[in-house]
């Protein structure tokens, strides 16, 4: 059970106060750590926003979105009250200077506490509200500014947001959150790693035969659907998300945990990258968008349906699969499949190791095959790390083999909440650790990576393959990963 | 779960019917393979021993050994009686010629049928009751002869006894047994060895530190004293069980799971033990010999108190501790450190295989200390394997380690009663499967090295240094490791 530690008291900004992700995610995380006793008496949550709110309405708008969000077991009366206390709204614009005096007002009564920005808004206002949060003179020695994903749609617009929030903002103060790296599991896929001399002796292409990485949602668009349209799978998930988690996987280990060490390693494997790029990326990528079919039991419209009868015909993925190369030592001749796609059989994110088969079989047929161990991570729906191991089958005569899953993160035993990934990382920040935050160079180094594949797509006119609703995507998925011999990985299979 | 499939019809000829071996285990073995219907409807169990029987008298009491041995759940009264019409009682003598013709006309009936000797008596009574087999025509093709360890007291007098077995049975047709072979978990230790990719890399002096056995009984000297006075803890404990342990850890993966591939392999590992001789025997062996003291709450004599007062002063050793190596490439700069003895706190064997330390944490010293892996092989009282793995605890800050043991057995999930050693290896026996028994050379190998300890004792006139019963031995069995930089692993250390 870990200790809870109070963290140092802070004025907690939110940019976007009035939004989904701050209503959905931002404050319910907020709440839970204020219920855990991790928040300091003084804490302040401030939430900005355009719309027209006191902080009594906006108080109640916050306990709305708390109580939509969260299990009916999880609200305490007395603990909602006191986190609701801590809630300030001021009615600000990005945009224009309307507001800001109120603001400086708020915050100036407390200069000397930990202060952060967090901009949970569209990445084109990050540049204007950091120039008018340095205008103000809002930035202390203690500030701190969180960028939420995508930052930008490509290398050039993410650099010129990075650039503009550069000018006020130090690398050192910049938070670049992607929620997967926050999430339990991605911590203790560190841990086993590192902490044990087990896995690493065999974390290299001599004994692992390919890893696979799926984030599959069965939600259609929803209501992002202009952002979506413009973005597609590949921007939307694989950008961030999937080289995230393939960074981690991949990483030498680094010399320390702290951030620089970390995110040091994970740069070199976005730089080791191998290009998709040109002709080529059609053989190791497949596009696809999502025609009418099912989802949960119900009959769903299609992607273009979706977007309404006057749309034109949109050329957005909705699913993207591909195979990659990391051209280092430790990887080269083990491929990585990546695949995402909204209206998909299942919500699962998960990373699938897959070692070599052993050399020899020293058991006679009765045995039963002997299939590959595995390393399943999962990060949703319900997170966790399962080994996939050969055991003997309990019995007294023979020796009759079977493939076991071994829970290698104890989630029963623990009993415990299993805590959202904001919640780490909302306090990350007020603790000042970059660790699980992006540097500009790995986003960066990212879309580097991604430009050529999208270039590639148009050059190619690579359109989009339908696939049904509540499929695992278009037939030349599957394709991709069978023709070397390799399925991808389903639960219990 | 296992599927029981029926052996072929056999006659099981037990000598020594009427002894302890018999009563405790065989035949509590075979009616539990009997209750699960493994046992084809012709199969008889038959009981020779110099006592006047009758069958009648001795059904009743092989019904009073099975009753004894097992709990009350196992038994089944329909199962008991069926088994039980089984049992036919032979009075014969295994040195004189008394009672053969019973046995012949007994036997004769069904010559067709597989025919086993199990001679579950002392060892100087193999040569002739196999010469009596063998004059009285009673080796069929089908007929197969096991001999109950120990064999011999030298390698000596091992060599007279199965040169004088081999003068009427082939190796082939002879099952030396030593029950820790027929444990459920030393095979599931070559399902974890050789069935999957992940160990086997990582099973040797590169990455392991070192292997502890050890083997701690409670009892004292009960009534086998005459013959364990003579033979003293190494010959009883570490020349069989516990190198045959040793051989089964170290070996090297054989090209089939066959019996003669195996047992090829743990040969080498005998012949590869480095020899412990002359003075410096001393400085890697403990011997010890219990004082009075306490053993499960209650005080118990000294050893040579329960040898009686007129017995001269016994210098037998009760327990011994020791450190060998392994002369290969795979083992250099791994030792392996074994102990054993009576009057120890706790009923225990296990094998541990102790990883070495990480090269270097990257986590901070808040995440606490980093504990080298460990890989626990229990075989009493509760069999089982442990993995013992550091992960993250669970919590929404920071990173703190802690070290769990994880079931590599699935114990729990299996949900099954653990079939009794005796009850695979008996049955191995008619299924004709020579994997878990010794050959000739492996206990000709064994002596060879146990040999050069026991004379080295002698010249250097290595007496027995007294513990306190109760007590994990003597104190330099802790100081034999601990010169070393280790430590005796103790369960959930």
């Amino acid at each position: 059970m870990a200790r809870i530690i109070v963290v140092d008291p802070f004025d907690y900004v939110v940019f976007g106060g009035t939004g989904d992700l701050a209503r959905r995610k931002l404050f319910p995380a907020l709440y839970h750590r204020d219920f855990d006793n991790q928040l300091p008496e003084t804490a302040r949550i401030i939430g900005v926003a355009r719309r027209d709110e006191t902080t009594e309405s906006y108080r109640a708008d916050v306990e709305d979105a708390i109580r939509a969000s969260l299990p009916e077991g999880d609200i305490d009366g007395e603990a909602l009250g006191r986190f609701l206390s801590r809630v300030v709204y001021v009615r600000a614009d990005g945009t224009r200077d309307d507001g800001w005096d109120e603001l400086s007002r708020v915050l100036d009564e407390r200069r000397e506490c930990i202060r952060v920005f967090y901009l949970a808004t569209a990445s084109n206002l990050f540049g204007p509200i950091c120039h008018r949060i340095k205008n103000h003179d809002l930035i202390t020695d203690k500030t701190r500014l969180v960028l939420e994903k995508p930052i930008g749609h490509d290398l050039e617009s993410s650099r010129a947001i990075n650039e503009a929030v550069g000018q006020d903002f130090p690398e050192d103060r910049i938070y670049r959150i992607d929620h997967y790296l926050g999430k339990e599991t991605v911590q203790n896929l560190m841990a086993l790693r590192f902490a044990n001399v087990l896995f690493e002796p065999l974390w290299n292409a001599a004994h692992i035969d390919h890893v696979q990485i799926t984030v599959a949602e069965t939600l259609g668009l929803a209501e992002r659907a202009k952002y979506y349209d413009q973005a597609g799978a590949l921007r939307d998930m694989v950008q961030n998300h999937m080289l995230q988690m393939l960074c981690l996987v991949a990483m030498e280990p680094p010399t320390c945990i702290w951030a620089d060490a970390v995110r040091d390693e994970k740069l070199k494997v976005l730089r080791a990258l191998k290009p998709i790029a040109g002709r080529a990326a059609s053989n190791v990528t497949v596009r696809g968008q999502y025609r009418a079919g099912a989802a949960d039991g119900h009959a769903v419209p299609g992607y273009q349906q979706e977007l309404g009868p006057g749309a034109p015909t949109s050329q957005a993925e909705t699913f993207v699969a591909l195979k990659l190369e990391i051209d280092n030592w430790r990887w080269a001749g083990t491929p990585f499949y990546l695949r995402t796609g909204k209206r998909l059989p299942s919500r699962v994110s998960e990373i699938v190791v897959t070692f070599r088969p052993i050399p020899h079989s020293i058991f006679s047929r009765d045995a039963g095959p002997v299939v590959p161990n595995r390393l399943v991570i999962r990060l949703q729906p319900d997170e966790g790390i399962k080994l996939w191991l050969m055991i003997k089958d309990r019995g007294p005569g023979g020796m009759r083999l079977r493939n076991v899953p071994l829970d290698m993160t104890f989630r029963e035993a623990f009993g415990q909440r299993n805590p959202d990934a904001y919640e780490r990382l909302l306090l990350d920040v007020v603790r000042g650790n970059q660790t699980l935050f992006m540097r500009r160079d790995e986003v960066e180094a990212a879309w580097r990576w991604i430009d050529p594949i999208l270039e590639a797509w148009d050059a190619n006119k690579e359109g989009v393959k339908p696939y049904t609703a509540g499929s695992w995507g278009p037939s030349a998925s599957i394709a991709l990963i069978e023709r070397d011999g390799r399925t991808w990985y389903e639960e219990d299979s």
